[in-house]
């Protein structure tokens, strides 16, 4: 299996997964988010790049079951109904709902995956689901959604993480670009530690600092959930 | 010290250096050719990021002192006096010359830190000299210059062998971004075999397969040199 991580938004290049397989993870905190709420009942997840798309498209949406949920500088958007805490999407809050999310980093990466045949929807929450998903693919793209277009440490030890259950799970040769190599030595650096490597990066750090302390512990679960929620044209269903 | 490492040049941005002293780092193979012409006595360096404007101000300069440099996709521009193999710029080729260089990544990573107060040269050639230049700095850029946009191996271990070398220089605190962190990971992880490492990475194995292979062996020569080039005013001198 052929396997490149684009460590930033900025690496993702069209050409290389154009009718792909690709895989997106933000464990801080929207791909964490994701997997919570589809287990939790969420009937659909339509994730956006802008605010203005997605307040424009809650207008278009049955009121009473569609949810406007995200962030910008980690804080819930004004007249939100969720913002972008794992802990939020709860049976009560999300069952048989449809949210339109839109994050800082996250959505911005899917945004950028568009064109891929599937893109996968992995945190440390369900890496080893996620795995079991792609396994077999003859190549695979692995989008690190990053910080505000910076190198996040926890989003490279995840995808790291990724690679190192796909080795469990297959046979064949592993062709690793530079950037997957580097992740699964991050993840070997940081896997007997996850929880403290997510506290300690740069996004951990301010998400300490906002209050947001328990998202970290909730993301830094190793499968904890079985969910693999896929994005075809645009949803999550 | 504060370093942030940016692992890739999109994540470069302007007001995180603007006015003071950055790094940047293109083991293969810009940064270590610089490093040995300076050594070798070439008497400037403008390093410039297209053909065009390389070729534009040679015509500006006496022929008989400048030579045009650099490399595309690898190979030598045709026309060019020298490529971007280390081993090109020898005494004999370079002493008492103006050289303009363009390379596909090191000088475009170069042109991105315009408006930093000065940008050291780096590579592993003269990584201890380079620590050892910027020690006392309170705050450090350092710039990996990628291969086509991606995450290198090669010019991230080289960065956080930077950052190592600087722990054995300073007492105070280190405050590093996740890049930098990251960084200082891999060098942990590949320090006893630097050259293995540069032969595996992407660009090595490329260069390898252009019949390159002596440069990585030249470019994993720790601290082989102990000139510390420094860009100001887009030149070196």
């Amino acid at each position: 299996v052929k396997i490149r991580v684009a460590v930033v938004p900025a690496e993702i290049q069209a050409p290389a997964f154009k009718g792909k397989t690709a895989v997106v993870i933000d464990v801080l905190r929207a791909t964490t988010s994701i997997v919570h709420a589809m287990s939790e009942g969420a009937e659909k997840i339509i994730p956006v790049a802008t605010i203005e798309t997605a307040t424009r498209l809650a207008a278009s949406l049955d009121r009473r079951t569609r949810l406007l949920c995200g962030e910008r500088d980690g804080e819930r958007v004004d007249g939100f109904d969720l913002g972008n805490s794992p802990g939020e999407y709860t049976s009560e809050a999300v069952a048989g709902k449809t949210l339109i999310l839109t994050t800082t980093n996250g959505t911005d990466a899917m945004a950028r995956l568009e064109g891929a045949r599937e893109v996968v929807v992995c945190a440390f929450a369900n890496v080893s689901a996620a795995a079991q998903h792609v396994r077999g693919e003859a190549e695979l793209l692995v989008a690190c959604a990053g910080d505000a277009g910076a190198f996040s440490l926890e989003d490279a030890v995840c995808a790291g993480h990724l690679v190192a259950r796909l080795r469990d799970l297959e046979d064949g040769d592993f062709d690793l670009n530079d950037g997957a190599a580097a992740c699964e030595s991050l993840y070997a650096v940081h896997r007997d530690a996850v929880a403290d490597c997510l506290r300690a990066s740069s996004h951990g750090r301010r998400l300490v600092g906002l209050g947001f302390g328990d998202d970290i512990e909730i993301a830094a679960r190793i499968d904890s959930h079985a969910a693999v929620p896929v994005i075809r044209e645009g949803r999550i269903v």
